[in-house]
């Protein structure tokens, strides 16, 4: 059986990845008053007069909606909400064998912005944060800003930010095995919808300074045509001098090659023409903008991308679950740059200096120490 | 500690009532490509193709919302949609303790009706049903509607037909009981809101044939004030002499008095008022409209109550879980009229001729046999 069969056989043999379960046992009658009537009411009143109280008498503290409107699945594009299902159950399986976080799948049969936003307010009450999670570009940041001016309660869209953490815990390491520094390096991100975009700001807020992004017409510059406004704002600190041109304009002398894009985009010659010790993150899935042989081959010294079978695997699972974790567990409002990227950065300390080498980056999906590292990073800069 | 107490100290002990759970264990590399990506592609575009395919390979087929706006929770009235949480949470532990069937507790931030309606319909892609609950009357006839008309999944107000389901099955044996036939005996309703309304209407179906129903002014007739809609609905099969009058007016000479009103309601004296082998079910709580010793002492030979420290509870979680259970099953399009009277018909026949008397016409929330009874007979009448 290839990975298609066994994954439809799989699913077919559990009929869905998830179970909610009782925490306490209903065996008598006392039992079924207190966990039901009439003893219910008393934690009812309470929270009605406070609803803070809520995070003490239900799962709200614990709990997470996992949402998407189907529009952007993995590679698959807009499959509508009941192709994501699957894909939101299985987050929601990682959030709790990773993170230990319940989480809801929950899929919306609109993709209009505005009933997106409608509809997450509205179901927000039982929940300790909001995961979006496979929601098309350029409509996912305003669906995920509006929502986090509306919500007192966590939102974060995955795709984004867990992509753009772990892209900076791979550079942060990358850096040192090439012996490079942050401010003096030039870096070329290619593809400008939401990971690249959310990449492209952490990585300047983290201190990178020269940084081109590029997209399917090339680089992007005041002359690109139809630029969404998120990718007009990145104009403000990106490509400073406006140069218009090819990728592989941008490419010439960069050290730091990050591909949110589509496969084989990236060509030898260009990574030939790249400076010395280049870092090149191929992260189209399931195949990469290179192939990492052949990066390696051109010249490239650390190769990241997104598959399991190759070194270096850029994986959101490295981040989404701690971040969780931390957020609700420090009560957090929002999760904020500050915590973004200190859970980067806790995700590039879990390698010593004398582990770290080209091939060993980032740690595993599996490493123990992962999530509560990650957890007690977030937990300090709420 | 009183019950409110060891309610308090219980839910805050737990945190919350409810876990979400892997059906499966991720530990290896393989095990994540086949639960998420790249294996999770596969099911997602089998159902991309065909919406049905979410029964097959997803939690759909066998997960439900329970719903509410917190409007009307149990006794406690407007709460809002954080008091109501630990209500739904426990309706939750109860679908899945007495029906297996997974339940989501979703409390909404909106008291709207078009939002309420709007925002489920949204949300139901990842279910295979939706439970209504403690929404205020007469807003949750008209959500109730209109969500089954927009949904091809089986929606269902718990708080209407679980306690009409329950009452009828304690009414088939209660008759019994008394030798009565339901043709002839004269059937008074006391409490036109939700609950009073979906047990008249059940009533009707079952084949009951005189019935008045009572609210606040007395008996329900062309001239009271301020009827609404659904309630002037009733008078095209309720008190066909459109006669006026008080509840003590109605309850002379009758032989079936349902109360889902308020506690203390009912006298002695109107007790006596009924005919010989009278029937009580004064289902108001925590405080009922009789005392149930009162009530027999005044001539009533069957009374039932909605708690459970005196005989013949009426008790929804008699009903609710095996109805979805069997609808899931039998992957019904909605609940109709059939299934609920084959559940309320399959609750009384749980009790043999030799064991029913006066003090056992409902079945123990705990029989092991109950679940599944409901469930099949509710499957033959999709």
């Amino acid at each position: 059986m290839d990975i298609k069969e066994k994954s439809l056989h799989f699913h077919e043999q559990w009929a869905g990845k998830l179970n909610l379960v009782s925490k306490c046992k209903v065996n008598t009658k006392e039992d079924l008053s207190i966990a039901y009537t009439p003893g219910v009411a008393a934690p009812c009143k309470a929270i009605a007069e406070n609803p803070e109280d809520a995070y003490r008498y239900t799962i709200k503290g614990n709990t997470i909606a996992v949402i998407s409107d189907g529009s952007a699945v993995l590679g698959l594009g807009n499959i509508g909400p009941y192709g994501a299902l699957p894909v939101m159950e299985g987050k929601a399986v990682l959030f709790k064998e990773f993170g230990g976080v319940n989480a809801v799948p929950i899929c919306l049969d609109t993709q209009d912005s505005e009933e997106i936003i409608r509809t997450v307010v509205a179901i927000a009450p039982a929940f300790g944060g909001i995961n979006l999670e496979d929601i098309s570009a350029p409509r996912c940041f305003f669906i995920e800003e509006r929502l986090k001016e509306l919500l007192d309660i966590p939102v974060f869209h995955d795709d984004q930010h867990g992509t753009a953490i772990v892209v900076l815990a791979g550079l942060i390491n990358s850096l040192k095995v090439v012996g490079k520094n942050k401010e003096e390096v030039k870096l070329v991100v290619n593809g400008a919808g939401s990971a690249g975009i959310a990449i492209t700001r952490l990585l300047y807020s983290y201190g990178f300074r020269n940084i081109t992004v590029c997209d399917l017409h090339g680089i992007l510059s005041s002359e690109y045509p139809n630029l969404n406004p998120v990718q007009k704002q990145l104009l403000e600190f990106t490509n400073l001098s406006n140069i218009q041109g090819t990728l592989e304009d941008a490419i010439n002398c960069a050290d730091i090659f990050i591909g949110v894009s589509a496969p084989n985009i990236l060509s030898s010659k260009m990574v030939s023409l790249m400076n010395k010790d280049a870092i090149v993150f191929a992260l189209a899935n399931p195949d990469p903008e290179i192939h990492p042989e052949e990066a390696k081959k051109s010249g490239a010294k650390v190769v990241a991308t997104g598959r399991s079978d190759f070194p270096n695997q850029v994986n959101n699972v490295l981040a989404f679950p701690g971040i969780f974790k931390g957020a609700l567990k420090g009560r957090a409002r929002q999760i904020n740059e500050d915590m973004k990227l200190a859970a980067a950065k806790a995700i590039a300390g879990l390698i010593s200096d004398k582990e770290l080498d080209e091939n060993y980056i980032l740690p595993e999906a599996f490493d123990p120490r992962l999530c509560d590292t990650v957890s007690d990073a977030v937990i300090k800069h709420i």
